[in-house]
């Protein structure tokens, strides 16, 4: 089955990718030397846990773990915020969840970074397992070590580096994403192809219909390998600059620039993640072309595979451009004048530029009022 | 100056003992390699900020700091809370205190491991100061890296290890302290003579009288070298077992096993921390000459030093014993029956015992509510 290893300084984890591998858990789980005695408790949210929590169990029971808990949060956004984790570790504690138990996480981003963040500091910090069920999840938010929850005052404000003992990811489980949350997801896994690895354009190229028409008899067969494909990409990043302390890390920003101001500044829930992601995208691939030394028919040839797999490229006019331009400055850095912004040399080659101004950014923004032609 | 310096597998920080040390915080700071550029931000509370604050921002201000705010928050243990976390974090990211800022812890234990606590996690962490105000933040909390808040179902359930870059210890501000806050601090000292430091034992016997009467023309001029000295006997068990996974930071649990169940058994507020501890060291002691081999000598020449303190060795009987011994037991693993407890070899020398049974445990409880014959 396809493995990725995570190593860094001081941890060292693996990430095992393939179908069905939700009912071997208890199995992995085991053969991570974690004791069949240790106290586990499952989160998960009101969509997830219908559909995969008792699997979960069963496969955790049959290998021997008997203390198993299940906790369940409302699904969305809303569940990562600091009072939802007061609220889950107290009842973690008054279910005696201490500090030799183990935490899982089953669910998409949201579940993941809350588990991770408490798992980070409960009792001053415990292990803990991600098993993601998003393209989103599988491809990059379980991987890394970033946790966090949401302020009144932005996203993921506080929060943590807390790395799991283990990643399982079962494709299968994305089987059950309505069509819109799974094409969102790829516009990480497009964002992985354009700062490292090309050639995973054409591979993508040829799968556009399958996702779009969500024909898992197609791409059943293909999912293992091309997520551990991403996942590796991802884990190679954080092994060069585990703490974002390099502009390696950095590098992972691609479209998250732009694509962080409209999240911030369209009304919430109307756009998803990978969907700003996959404007701001097209709002870097302009700044590179433009500012910098992307040849246009690269750019094109990414926006073609954008728009092929139906993700959005072009703003209404509802949204106020001025909004997104302040909103996308708010949580950054401007060194005389300048923002930092991840832009693209080459398909496969990305760069940290530090001479993108705000007029630069604030065209780049209008661009995606207009049309994108290919 | 007292200088002692905490060196961990990956960090490496200086304590500065003395008095007026406070004055020359923004010099001593600066001299850390944090630009004058760095935004700062003070958390205290309303008995400290009124006292100290204004002092400190001098210090910082003269030594070119320019971007400084203060926050204040509450006096009491009920600010130990996520909701504090939520409203100052909140309050932060308001006011610009980003990744690349610092904060300054300027208080007692509480303010010690709340903004030990928010730098842990505000934007994934940030690195802080320690300006501990009390004997027991001094002495104790301060150093070690242990940071946390409470939850309803119990005191420092969530938290992280989390260092601060410079300790700045005044204790001149120990002359503000109501004289059971001094005393009780003083619990913890005696604890640090008790496990590691026989010798200190007879100098805190010559100055029982000064202490009792706040007498700090007599004090002042030994509290440096005795504070340095504390500090010094928890830095080096914290560099042997940071993270409390070998027997060696769990010594400084002395007299906290039951001290805890005391603390959670009363009425909140009623006795103070280093009170419960010093009635815990009580019950350790007996535990230590009845179940151990301490020569009772050794334990009365303990008491008899505790109780010219003014530190309390008898309980009321008002509070039910049954009751403390379930809250002692319910944070505590049991192995067969037996439960881990820290007792004394002899004066000095600390090790920990697992033969402890529940019925010696209540034995040993039973004897706070008699009076201390010495």
């Amino acid at each position: 089955m396809p493995q990725v290893t995570l190593t860094l300084s001081d941890t060292s984890y693996p990430l095992f990718i393939d179908n069905g591998i939700l009912s071997q858990a208890g199995e992995l789980i085991k053969s991570q030397g974690i004791s069949t005695s240790t106290p586990l408790a499952i989160l998960s949210d009101s969509n997830v846990a219908p559909l995969y929590a008792e699997s979960l169990c069963a496969s955790l029971h049959s290998a021997g773990y008997e203390r198993i808990r299940l906790l369940t949060v409302p699904a969305g956004e809303a569940s990562k915020s600091l009072s939802t984790v007061e609220s889950v570790c107290t009842t973690l504690a008054e279910q005696g969840i201490d500090r030799h138990s183990l935490l899982i996480a089953l669910g998409g981003g949201v579940i993941g970074d809350l588990t991770g963040f408490i798992a980070a500091i409960h009792y001053r910090g415990i292990p803990f397992i991600q098993i993601p069920t998003t393209i989103l999840a599988q491809v990059d938010s379980s991987i890394g070590g970033k946790t966090g929850v949401n302020l009144p005052a932005g996203k993921n404000l506080v929060g943590a580096f807390h790395h799991p003992r283990l990643v399982l990811i079962d494709p299968l489980t994305l089987e059950s994403l309505p069509s819109r949350t799974l094409i969102e997801g790829l516009a990480e896994v497009v964002k992985h192809a354009a700062i490292r690895d090309a050639d995973m354009l054409a591979l993508l190229d040829t799968y556009t219909d399958a996702f779009r028409t969500l024909s898992f008899d197609t791409l059943r067969p293909i999912l293992p390998d091309l997520i551990a494909r991403n996942v590796a990409i991802k884990a190679r990043v954080v092994e060069a600059d585990e703490k974002e302390r390099l502009d390696i890390r950095a590098l992972l920003n691609f479209g998250h620039t732009v694509g962080h101001g409209i999240e911030a500044a369209v009304p919430y829930g109307e756009l998803l993640h990978g969907e700003c992601v996959s404007l701001g995208m097209r709002a870097a691939l302009w700044l590179s072309t433009h500012r910098g030394s992307l040849p246009a028919e690269e750019g094109d040839k990414l926006l073609l595979l954008m728009a092929k797999l139906g993700l959005p490229l072009e703003l209404s006019t509802d949204i106020d451009p001025a909004l997104i331009l302040q909103r996308t400055m708010s949580d950054k850095k401007f060194a005389a004048g300048h923002i930092r912004c991840v832009l693209l040399k080459s398909l496969g080659e990305a760069y940290v530029a530090d001479t993108i101004t705000v007029a630069d950014l604030e065209a780049a923004i209008d661009t995606l009022y207009t049309p994108c032609l290919l």
